[in-house]
């Protein structure tokens, strides 16, 4: 299957741009994309504002105070900060557990194989959740165990993993925390107060809705000043990114300044939506619709409800002979609508998110393509292979 | 002084947006932003397709053959780009000459220390020009040294160094060549056939008049192949991106998707004035005219005319005891003007860019302000210090 080739066999193209149904880069608002309309001098106090006011208000979302945790953001991917954040967060002597259940643990091991600290991984596969006695038991087992790393919201499969009980057994044995938030940090509630995190990574085209080309780290400032010296990279050194930032008002490099402008406006309409709790309840509404309309059109989400997360969801291809894929997703990109493939090593499967700049009524007319998808391909019911 | 709290003594705000007279980010034209109006998703294949044009694009400004060369963009500031060409071309047991007059050349020595490599630096001060004869002896006293980095164009002063003859003694001695022709790639010319460089690095938001958010990295396909775990970053890795995005078509972590097609844009603009020539002839007609302008009000300039690139010039501060940058910067700002603060060390100093999309009637304009913030500010005469 090469989506390369495939032909959308729809002639005329959508009137707009499609939607974004992926965990990222994501279907923005006009005026977020209208904030980078602007050329901004990286070095003038204007943009020098825009970047204080982003840093204020990310710490402010995670209940964290600006005397006890820092805001340091990065250019680049997602990845470019949780690579920063886990050179600086654990001690070059250091030993991480890495809590995996999709490419996202994955790669933090690579990550930290790259970085030359010592590691071990808990493979719970494409989909089954960490629990907190796992973690607790090897924890105890292996004192020399530092720093425990998570990925809240892990998009491979779509899970939501219990978070709030692993920040309970690793904190309570005085291990440090390191929380990959990319795909739940303002859609999520995640507070200091409630998860008492070290570090949390983060980027700003996921549910801030903002455009890609940074990322951003919140960790404790005690932990930030001790880390002088364990960066590998200068690029990503997030000592001295802070350092300078605290200093000038700049970042350390040329920032994307439009991207940083536009999510400057995106957080904006974060709050003006109702903050996190706003953006929350939308999400949901989404997810709740869109995964009631597969399932009548047959589908089967890979997940228990229990798990499944207002972020993204994965569902199995239908075991029809006449489905394939390629042509499903063209199909529904002739109808105005780019939905992601899946990352499953044991079964075919895709994701259709619900991040971005859209409601339930989207996802109706979503389930109306997806049905004369399944009818142009000849597929009379959405089931899973057995 | 701080610029923080200068307050402009205009009261009436530029009707647009101040023209960026700096190295970057800089001015954009209407249409390279207008391109960002768009929400791409990074995995589908109109945006491969845009990625794909670019590198293609991007090649052939170098003169570099598809086959023999590589061209691999990477997520982050230029500097990002840099970090991630030097870990790539130099061995792990190999040793680098850094050719400094600037801050750029002091950054890349920088990095090597971060990366553990080797390396000697001949460091020219502010504005001295490398020259080939001191390169060349230096090459002969030390065999050890295996790749030699250059900046093409050091804007911390705005020399254009003498990248050719510097070329040539490298080349003899077959000596890797490192180009960091961030500044200059796109407005001053620079082929494989004139200059046989192994490794050359630029970015989106340099002459290029892209937006700030990637950079890239054109280099030799067999050095980048037998690069092969010398990477010290995931991130940075620049042989796994080249891999992933060759295999795929894909970026291998997200892209900053609206500055990719911003970037895209910015290309065709850049065919449309005639390509590199095109290009370089309007910087220099503004740059000429700026330097004549300038004198005429009494400024000088760091460097003799022979020193001068068409990128960004150095003047010195006037010795007038009235005179204060930041009141200078304020005045010409509320004008529409941002220029960029001076980097020598032994001089108070600023810079004028005259690259970005602006042109000699803009420089006219320009010299009018400059004009009427020394009568702002009390001072008659813009004649450095003694």
């Amino acid at each position: 299957m090469s989506l390369a080739t495939a032909t959308p066999p729809v002639d005329e193209p959508a009137q707009h741009a499609p939607y974004l149904l992926t965990p990222g880069p994501l279907t923005t608002s006009d005026t977020i994309k209208a904030a980078m309309l602007h050329d901004w001098g990286s070095w003038d106090d204007d943009f020098n504002r825009l970047t204080a006011e982003v840093r204020a208000q990310l710490l402010e979302m995670a209940g964290a105070s600006g005397d006890a945790y820092a805001c340091v953001p990065l250019q680049g991917s997602g990845t470019f900060a949780v690579e920063a954040a886990l050179a600086t967060a654990i001690d070059r002597h250091g030993k991480a557990l890495v809590l995996a259940n999709g490419a996202y643990g994955q790669r933090a091991a690579k990550i930290l194989g790259y970085l030359g600290r010592e590691h071990l991984v808990l493979d719970k596969g494409d989909y089954l959740p960490p629990r907190g006695e796992e973690v607790a038991a090897l924890l105890d087992a292996d004192p020399e165990i530092t720093d425990v790393f998570l990925v809240h919201c892990e998009t491979s499969s779509g899970i939501l993993n219990p978070l709030a009980e692993i920040a309970e057994v690793v904190k309570a044995r005085g291990k440090g925390l390191i929380v990959d938030a990319m795909s739940s940090f303002g859609a999520v509630p995640l507070s200091v107060e409630a998860v008492p995190f070290d570090v949390l990574v983060s980027s700003a085209n996921k549910c801030l809705e903002g455009v890609p080309g940074f990322g951003f780290v919140i960790l404790r400032r005690d932990l930030l000043e001790a880390s002088a010296g364990r960066a590998h990279s200068l690029s990503l050194d997030l000592l001295e990114q802070w350092r300078y930032m605290e200093r000038t008002g700049q970042w350390r490099f040329t920032p994307p300044t439009h991207v940083v402008a536009a999510f400057h406006t995106a957080l904006a309409e974060h709050r003006a939506e109702g903050g996190v709790a706003g953006r929350l309840a939308r999400y949901t509404r989404s997810r709740e619709r869109l995964v009631a309309g597969m399932r009548e059109l047959g589908f089967a989400t890979l997940l228990e409800d229990r798990w499944l997360s207002p972020i993204i969801t994965t569902f199995f291809c239908p075991g029809h002979p006449a489905f394939d894929f390629g042509r499903f997703y063209a199909e529904l990109k002739a109808r105005g609508f780019v939905i992601y493939p899946g990352k499953l090593t044991e079964a075919e499967s895709f994701r259709i998110g619900c991040i971005g700049r859209l409601d339930v009524a989207v996802v109706e007319r979503l389930l109306v393509a997806v049905g004369e998808a399944l009818d142009a391909l000849g597929v009379d019911d959405g089931r899973p292979a057995a």
